[in-house]
């Protein structure tokens, strides 16, 4: 069932770009070319139609920069399979404490 | 609808996977106890029955150790919401050259 | 000057580990393999004579894991150039906020 | 001494840069954006002057795209410790199969 397969695709994209980019350095100074690039990535990948990143850097270190932390990260993708368009974020819950990913409806 | 959630959640999991430990320093001296870390780590998250992880030593440098690269990885997860139940698999794929995810029927 | 090129081999491990390992998912459960398996990775690469990693859970989500962070992880490596031998640490400077990694005399 | 703490700095950053993004998505579509957003986030980093990084795409899959691998990765930085200047380099070194850095004097 198309649908099926594309929230697995959705979900492959939202877990690949947090795990391959948390960590990275950055600040105000960068956090743009670090979200075209992160938007670059998924959007090469199967059955995507769109992806947004959006980075808010909350907090920095001594030396002007930080990590690039799960509170900071923002993610939209769109993927469409067969005749299935399916919508997934990627967002920080602050109740949670957690990084929800959820299918958009 | 479970099902589809549950292929969501199961895409998640590959993804994360693949790009949290890619690059990984590996030979056959290690590659059991990064299996199980790799395991450990997919078993905490939400929605997860089990989780098995196999690390294929193909290939080594002068030093007597390589990255960890798709062609050595392969994962499969099986994951349930509500009553449905999904399993997935990362395998290479030869012909694609291609660290293929697809949910397994 | 071996004391030099040891210098920047210790850079290298403490750089590596703190960028492949940060996102991973983590929690009581499975901190010790995580542990044992970022120390195996280290101890695989040129010039190692030890290292030792200390994960120290200090925050959880509503999921009962978290994934690991800066503020949670502790590095203490050892390497040998020639007759040089050059220890290094990395841990996180609550006042700088930031994962120090300096040079151990 | 100065210079054993600027080539500490800079392995590190050669460290760093290398795990967390050898995994990325790419193709000559956004190599040059990833480019871009690695060298940025070397430049944040404490004691750099200056950081170069090229992407060579030199495979890919049924799919147009591949895995950033240490095959395709080139990394130059230049760092500052005091008045002690240190260069040191990332490249894939054929023969020994390995992602050589290097200090360059």
């Amino acid at each position: 069932m198309d649908v099926v397969k594309a929230a697995f695709e959705a979900g492959i994209k939202l877990g690949a770009a947090f795990h391959q980019f948390i960590g990275s350095p950055v600040s105000e100074k960068n956090s743009e070319v670090l979200e075209k690039a992160i938007e670059s990535c998924i959007r090469l990948q199967p059955f995507v139609l769109d992806a947004k990143v959006k980075i808010n850097v909350k907090k920095t270190s001594a030396f002007g920069y930080t990590s690039l932390s799960p509170e900071m990260l923002e993610i939209f993708v769109t993927v469409k399979v067969g005749n299935a368009i399916v919508k997934a974020a990627l967002k920080w819950d602050e109740e949670k404490q957690y990084p929800l990913m959820e299918l958009v409806f």
